[in-house]
């Protein structure tokens, strides 16, 4: 391979001829051999491309930045978002927890790549734009990473997360308004209880779906604060006056979100509360996604054997060695998702614990597992919608065998003869394996008709809609 | 022990003389004898005579319980919020997952205790009050034991959490308002780096709080929904009309918080994301307190060999064997409280993702650490406010040597000679144990004067407040 | 109330007239009002009273103590361990993050208790044993706590965890016998399988708690290492020669376990990997018990619209408004207890890694997590055992009629007609309601003999047993 | 892009005609648009190369698969296992729960790759090896599944994990041995303690890498237990007799790790216990690695305002706007991958305890964050040795000034002046800003002959080594 030579203030260091990274890049790719090359997420280099552009036309307005530098960092910047310079960005996760050496391989990569653009060499012209002193001017990798996290992190749930789970609830929603007057028997600790209808069941999933979105927003105002301006330690230093507010703005018009500078930039340098709080709302979806998806699999059990109330899609072969066999892969895959955000909400929670004076030094980590639970949760809803829940229907022959079957139905006696006589007639039948109404009328409880009249399956679930 | 003979549905049971629980609390006593005694919170308890007092109002204006009952199990209420009948709930949070057990040793105490208050005697006149029939009357257990959780977490979080917050967050604003002019090093990465003051540090810590009050806030509205009305399946079987809105204002009423009826009663039976809602913001808090209780212990370390920049309350000896040591114990309780509380996010959150069809049968679990984590943070602010944060104050001499003797400075010369000359004056000051100046001038980068005028500490600090 | 005046390092401290404790325990107690009160683990306190006998042995062996004094101390831990001074600890888990408090407290109560046994009154004669240089001799609190710790942890885990979990193991195994022929089918992905049979499906279990035991086994010899003898930070300083292996085997002694010193002081103090590594044992069994008991409550789903294969035992009633409705309440208990061990798991690791230099200050978190964790295994195991898991019973009848009815005996074609051919009959079957032999000869595929000899569910149990 | 027709039991699939995958595949890979594509682990894919080669071996031994169709599997298995088919294997993590999709891509690229091999052409000539009767024969995904992930986790566990912390583990402890009689001061609650030498504090890391690395040996037994020969339920239908012990041997012996057939083939699909368990063990040398890395970082804090008793290695520059800024950043990789196996932990115990009758199916998110834990972590100690352990050296002079300068040398005098006058000499000395020396003899408690014999650092450390 060929190489360059490139420096830093620790001296020169070999770095690949064909790409625009520089010395520092290249130390962290040599001293970070940890787990995949190449995992900072690449909305995490988006997010710096955005401020990157943004710090220089603040910087420019300001005027500590030149017109030509403005434009010319711009540029490289709407080249990484265009996706074009996807390969210049090696570094890992698991380097330093300022993410520092990220932010010097985007000071690095806009730096050489805005000196080819200028028709200048690497290494041999002058440096037309700096990367420390140009592309980082009026910022730190301090301010820049989490402002960074919390473009990422902000774009990835209002454009990503929640307009799945969106589709998700809107689908489920629907499905509860079809089958609104499918009564069905109720099941509690796992056994046969009074009738409810399907409707009111998944009415259940679109309330929790619709607490989750609406916990989800709750935290989007801490997220859309940025640290942008604090630079080193939160006090701005080395900043031009007016700074921090003009750079958010610009932030807010390039990304098209609502971001504006933070209130406090010490408490956003040294801790990710935002990020702490943001996730919570993505695991409380977790917690119900998973309810939901464990309890439609086991009301699709079967197909002779289960619950059988539902049929779910049937979308691939089940088993390599049991023909025919279907199996609620969409379910699986959805809990299994619903399992991994739990799991980073303690990695995150334990990385947003243990900032240090300052600075928080587990920022990569915390970025990776957030954008990670957001996507793997966005597309796992749309998956689990398209090929499952728009395909759910009722099995309505075995639903109406288990509603008029169930024991349960002796509840509705229970304002007529009492919870005493109705748990009677209950225990009769469930060791006779007779009805309700034989043992009730057997018993001498209610006549014939008064258990026709008491005991409607339809009518004990009107109560609420 | 003398005895009298209770029964149930199942049978006799024979239960202590002097109780007044009958059969169903019996049985789950000997069926359930895992932890210790009586470990199902009080506040859940109290949560239960709110409701079944505002039950019995409900009832009685809707016309299915006449006014002596009503008073009688009001009375009774009262007598248990007043804490005179403490030792007549025996279960453990281990029990069945929707609290029956729980709810019918409230349902027993009330009715037995009616009817001695009535003058009658227990197990031999009639029972005035029934357990069932009366003290129950439009509920079940699936309606209650959510309603008596969320009374519970809502009450502990607004009465105790959130202001000991509050006073915590108090006392660490007035300290950066008192330091705000105290110029201290600050640290990245455990690092020297450029200044702040330790007001603008204490103000970070001031923001944590202050979002983490907001998050709980936040959480507040899904918390105030409650299942009442829902009965077994969430349908609402066995309730009068307008039942579960009524009953609702009472309980609003009886405990003077906000409380409606939930708008979707499915979801409030089957799964508990209001509570894994709130203590995900609790576990914001515990991330947040961590970070602060770490940091304070760390600037505090010494008294010789530490950090040694603030000073903190010495409140007992530190050491069976080492004398005149003094620790920072109110900072280990309160990470020891985080830890605890991140610890129950899992345990909640796991018990949250498991409900099945219309029921979650974790709920004793759920409610006992959420209620934990709530009263630790409340009691652990307090403890920390009064007897550690309260006393801090600065190492004045020590915060001064070593802000002066930081190489960090050289910062500030970063806009004047560009940030690799800067790098290094810092490097040559570091490697000779030099002072900054010394080398600057050595350079020829700067003169005497110059960095005089350009490496000023106090003004390094000052761009945000 | 009656006070008397007690004195440490810092000064006078008013105490209870009828208590023991002294000075520290006085001021621990009102500056850590955090949680219900004395909740310091009564095991952590027995284990000091284990400890701080045979300390009082090993430094009158090596000539530190006089013998009236070894005889005095042992006097009161005997009297500790007989549960007599009970109400004499009333410290909480939330105090000083190295249990000092609570080493002090057991010190005061036995110097001071000393005093009265020798007719000697607190206060005003001479203090006949001394809580620091007498009762604590050759101890630190940090070498102490984690002893008591260890001695603690070590003790519950074979003495009750273990012999619990085994007692469950052994039911299982007697029932897998029991029902070794009871041909079933089985489910995978919760949908039908191939047969198996019962006691197969029960082997599952045993085996899981095999692994588990022996899991935890594996963890007892780093258990088994105590910090004793290596004082403030592990260098043992102001031990007498040969100290920490006598006083290990005097331990071992009174308490019958295997105890020995610790290979490394130095670890045992700053890190608490022991109870991190049989916790992680712990949580392993959780794993494996919530498997078991959610398999076990589905397979008793019913009594009318679930699986219903199995019985359990109806041990109470299930519902306050379900008239006869039975519950697999064991089964819930005991999953709560799994979700609180996954979440103690956590707390206890969270804990583990903070640990900073010489000593770990999370010591009384991280011993209640695991003592609870334990217990509560323990108790929920015997509790599953007796009242759930030794009733289980086949319902033959349902068992037979959903194994026979089963599409998936087509999997027996697949080594006479291939996979695909087997995968049509299935299909077609499934689609048109059909049974399996109706469909293969239909198609040609097989005789209608030939499908008799191949698809036998008694012969497709039976590779394993 | 050109495409051929697959089939499958469910119809035709366009699959890229460059690609050797099938019908199942590409099903798989429309339905499951989850995070990034071909995310199943590369080591699950080698596990199945192995067992796919293996079986061919086990079922030609026993007469159930012709010799050319042996050959021709075992060759596609080696062009796997050398890389050469990389491209081929485009699934994801977030599929079925059984991982089937993943078992039915190899077996259909093993089939047309064979085909290919063997001069036909796919599509058109008739198959040669089939993918679900020869490659899958006498297998299951549910057993293959498992079977794959026990040799994935076994591999890198004993390849690349331990090899890694040993390596870690002889560097400190060379580093121990080193600095043996470098006494410095001790630290307890971050607080100035007794002394103790830097080779001790050393040494209590490896104590706890030694403990972590014989932890994680204890559970390789159970990982070395493989489910391949039970099949689809565990029963081991449509297997040859003396097939499982058979395929096992093969698998150890192509492996060259001591792999058997697992004792109970039941809780081999059912449950994953031994990932569990195993993985249990790198949760806790997580724990220790985040201890050791944090206190070094603490100890080599500075330069001027920390600890600063360790020099580290200077690897690059630290920072993009504080010139000269080095900071400890190979610690801040390791603690945040131990962050990120606490969270890994947890998801994997969700995964683990949510086995449902006959199979998990949380198995391939099981497997990817057990392999993400493992390599992260030997990644990680590799990367933490090389860069950083080698390079610890002390700061003499910085650790001489502190120890010297420490108020707990008094705890040498508690036996002989007690703990009480000890405690007024520090306090004082403490208060005043003097020595220990000075107060004590002002006191009159010693001499100053007496203070120069008794307290000596270097005698204070000796006991123990």
């Amino acid at each position: 391979m060929k190489y360059r030579i490139e420096k830093d203030t620790m001296g020169e260091v070999k770095v690949p001829h064909d790409k625009y990274w520089g010395a520092q890049t290249e130390r962290s790719k040599n001293n970070f051999k940890i787990g995949p090359a190449a995992s900072m997420p690449i909305e995490i280099i988006e997010g710096f491309a955005y401020l990157k552009k943004a710090a220089a036309h603040a910087n420019f307005d300001l005027g500590v930045l030149s017109e030509d530098k403005k434009e010319a960092i711009s540029a490289v910047c709407d080249e990484i978002l265009a996706g074009s310079l996807a390969d210049q960005f090696p570094l890992v996760i698991w380097q330093t927890g300022s993410g520092t050496q990220s932010n010097m391989n985007v000071n690095e990569v806009i730096a050489n790549r805005a000196q080819v653009l200028a028709g200048l060499q690497i290494g041999i012209n002058e440096p037309f734009v700096k990367a420390n002193d140009d592309v980082n001017k009026s910022q730190s990798s301090n301010d820049t990473f989490p402002t960074a996290m919390h473009i990422a992190a902000y774009k990835i749930v209002v454009e990503k997360t929640i307009p799945a789970v969106q589709q998700l609830r809107d689908t489920l929603h629907n499905k509860a308004i079809a089958f609104r007057d499918v009564v069905k028997i109720g099941r509690t600790h796992l056994m046969d209880a009074t009738p409810l209808t399907l409707g009111q069941e998944l009415s259940g999933y679109v309330a929790q779906l619709n607490f989750g979105i609406r916990a989800l927003e709750n935290t989007l105002d801490h997220l859309s604060q940025i640290a942008l301006g604090g630079t080193a330690v939160g006090t701005g230093l080395n900043t031009p006056d007016g700074y921090d507010i003009k750079v958010a703005k610009y932030i807010a018009q390039f990304t098209g979100h609502p971001f504006v500078t933070a209130t406090n930039k010490f408490e956003a340098l040294a801790a990710h509360d935002a990020l702490v709080e943001t996730h919570g709302a993505l695991k409380q979806l977790a917690v119900s996604l998973n309810k939901i998806a464990n309890d439609i699999r086991m009301l699709a059990s079967g197909p002779r054997s289960g619950i059988g109330e539902l049929f779910i899609p049937e979308n691939e072969p089940g088993s390599s060695i049991m023909p025919g066999k279907v199996n609620p892969t969409q379910c699986e895959a959805l809990t299994m998702v619903c399992a991994q955000v739990l799991g980073n909400d303690v990695a995150i929670s334990i990385g947003g614990m243990q900032g240090h004076y300052e600075l928080n030094v587990f920022k990569p980590m915390i970025a990776a597992n957030f954008l990670q639970s957001a996507r793997l949760l966005a597309d796992a809803c749309l998956s689990f919608d398209v090929h499952c829940a728009q395909g759910i229907e009722p099995n309505y022959q075995r639903i109406a065998e288990l509603v008029n079957n169930s024991l349960m139905l002796v509840t509705a006696l229970n304002t007529k003869i009492g919870y005493y006589k109705s748990a009677e007639i209950a225990q009769l039948a469930h060791k006779n394996g007779t009805t309700l109404k034989e043992e009730a009328v057997r018993l001498g409880y209610v006549t014939d008709e008064e258990f026709d009249e008491w005991v409607r399956p339809k009518e004990m679930v009107g109560k609420l809609k």
